[in-house]
């Protein structure tokens, strides 16, 4: 993409409104723009990396065997008071009413209706396991919305839900979660730590929050420092076999993790005192097993092996897209602005020309910009006719992992200067150096 | 994907609730079920031609330098209160009132918004020209919801606007969105016809819908069938290029096609006799150019060379996704089940396994399945234990192109019968010649 060309409505000043670095940042760099409170439009930068984190999420629930569908925004009251949850939910809940009357809502989560969908549809065990997940817009009319998209009234979510024969089955979909989670975050470039977590309105008795250190979280939390250090990193895993996904979760919560809703004195007491950590976090993910909780109520049963009609096992899983994106930031910036992982992106690389309309530096940059994109990679080619350091400045502050600088300079010696956001050292290399460079990097994620 | 371990609760009977054609498959096929009055989900196999219809609007848009962006579902009154359309938009507009008794509603388009986004951001005629673009879920609180996704009232819709400085850039705008329009359409198999169209409630003086001939369709249509044999084709285009895209908009337009809307008797009547046409369309598409419609009343205005402040020229473009969906299936079935075109079928291939149990049709069917999946291409297996004659019928109901059927009888002479969905006709090949046939057609997409 050209600058020129792109609609990238960058702010000097810091707006007033954002108390957070990641909501200040979104606003200065033209990701989102509010549209009411706690509802955001996506400018075209916020919304390249929203599908980047969406496309992760979808590639490693399909890995994990998962089926993607999509339900609607909009559900019928009726599912909800067969549940017993629409007079519990509160004024989070949106309740609409149509034309004719009718009372909806705006989902803020969905297992009435998948459990409704799977009642209509599957009658025998031997259609099970199944496990159904959607990526979709939801809303929580949150008394106070704040932090951006942190806490966000209109937020999109990836829920995903299990259906099981038996606890047993349930709680090994509950491992492929966990792990297809771990994978999932780690390609974002977080670390996202999982830790006992309180049911909530969702109810379950077997439940993980997944956290993000972050200086601006909203819990407590409390760990053993042992945990920052275990990596899923490449390792195969076999998302059929039991026990390879009950050794993952066993490594990533056998130590200590909890947030303030859990967290047990005497038992963190017991962590040696030098692993002792307590810090505050993001929450980007939550896993449940909640066993029949929704099956009961509404008959969502299968005949088993023995002809016997059961309620089946199931659990809901949740990935904060939306959230992820602030979430990313927070964990991922210095005083000039955002520093994207590789993995989300939304450009891979800056083209800074030094002297736009100088005929060498233009062609320069031209043919960086062809060779990038003949590699299937999207640089952001900065070729308005603006000073060097302003140029600088955006980049920055939009956080592209790698820079290239191009100017009359270097070129009389063959070469450009290729910068690392995140750590802000540079090196001169010829223009097809550089390219083979960033190139590699991203072939190895 | 093994159909042992899929999503796919099709109906054996038909549907009484379902009127038309379009509207019966999708419910037979497991593509949709509905819950609450025009509101479906999207169960895995309507899901994923939902997402390729999807995919190719959004390629198309990219290809044609409009950039993409993401709006909310809900918004504030205020904006339509200033552009005058909230009193205007009657009863289709479903509002609502949230915790605090703000008045918001659930977006039937997004004028007001994106003109908000405008103003809010650009101030000068160096910044145009600029084509933003969605792809969101939309409500129209239809009083009667009916056809399936056909007159749903949630609904999936791509909505671009074009702010220009001129109204010859604008048409320039809407030039770009007729050209990349009829590249989308033909590449999801659909012949759409731009006809002349009536502006409605969005207003505008230029505009042309884009209408597929399908009995079932709402409008009437009355065209000179020399339309019909236009093709859009591969032919490459410079979208920068006044001239080209003027050329595809006289091409496409200077025959005389329109709706009952827009039908003029008299000019009807100068096109030959022979070449008179009047069939049924269903809309897929309308553009509008609209002028100042908009950015007066809300201020949306840059700063020209003179250094006067002018109003924007916008126009706004819409493709209906989700009823897309629904409109490819009026317009390519037969009486065992939908023909999905290529461009869009939710898997490349059928494999039928005529045995399942038999050790070499099993391992026949397992090697397509893998070199299917190497080659990129998605293929679904049935490796259910059904009869043939319940595979073949699932198989021809959801439509996908080419089915490869297996069993030991063939494999003895070292062939695999390859037949095609829309001819019914089969040849007998070699598994891996197989192969190779279905990977050419589609690397010929």
């Amino acid at each position: 993409m050209r600058l020129s060309r792109y609609f990238l409505p960058v702010l000097k000043e810091n707006p007033s409104e954002a108390q957070i670095v990641s909501h200040r940042y979104m606003l200065r760099a033209g990701m989102i723009k509010q549209s009411a409170a706690g509802i955001y439009s996506w400018l075209p930068l916020g919304y390249k990396v929203l599908k980047n984190i969406e496309k992760i999420v979808h590639e490693e629930q399909i890995r994990a065997g998962h089926i993607p569908m999509l339900m609607p925004t909009l559900q019928s009251a009726d599912l909800w008071r067969e549940s017993g949850r629409y007079d519990d939910y509160g004024q989070e809940m949106l309740r609409i009413s149509d034309r004719h009357g009718r009372d909806m809502l705006y989902g803020p989560t969905n297992e009435e209706l998948i459990t409704d969908i799977f009642r209509s549809h599957v009658g025998s065990y031997k259609d099970l396991p199944l496990t159904l997940y959607h990526i979709q817009w939801k809303f929580r009319d949150e008394i106070r919305p704040r932090f951006g998209v942190m806490r966000g009234r209109e937020f999109l979510m990836k829920d995903g839900y299990n259906f099981d024969l038996t606890k047993e089955d349930a709680l090994h979909a509950y491992n492929r979660h966990l792990v297809s989670y771990l994978r999932s975050y780690e390609r974002m470039g977080l670390q996202a730590i999982p830790m006992r977590a309180d049911g909530g309105p969702i109810g379950g008795d077997y439940t993980h929050e997944f956290l993000v250190l972050a200086e601006t979280g909203e819990s407590e939390v409390f760990y053993d420092s042992e945990i920052t250090d275990l990596k899923f990193g490449n390792r195969e895993i076999d998302y059929d076999s039991v026990e390879q996904c009950q050794a993952v979760l066993e490594e990533f919560t056998s130590r200590y993790a909890r947030t303030d809703e859990t967290h047990d004195e005497a038992l963190f007491a017991q962590v040696p005192e030098e692993r002792r950590r307590v810090a505050r976090g993001i929450e980007v993910g939550q896993i449940f097993y909640f066993g029949t909780k929704y099956s009961e109520p509404m008959g969502a049963t299968v005949v088993n092996e023995k002809q016997e009609r059961v309620p089946v096992h199931m659990g809901s899983h949740g990935i904060g897209v939306s959230r992820l994106v602030g979430a990313i930031i927070e964990a991922s910036h210095d005083d000039k602005g955002i520093i994207w992982p590789e993995g989300v992106t939304p450009f891979h690389v800056g083209i800074v020309n030094l002297k736009q309309g100088d005929a060498e530096a233009d062609a320069a940059c031209e043919a960086l910009y062809k060779s990038f994109t003949a590699l299937g990679l999207e640089p952001l080619y900065d070729d308005r006719s603006e000073r060097a350091g302003a140029k600088f400045a955006t980049m920055d502050l939009i956080g592209l992992p790698w820079r290239i600088t191009v100017g009359p300079r270097g070129l009389k010696n063959g070469v450009v200067e290729l910068t690392c956001r995140r750590t802000g050292e540079s090196e001169e290399l010829a223009p097809e150096m550089a390219v083979e460079k960033v190139a590699g990097i991203y072939a190895g994620l």
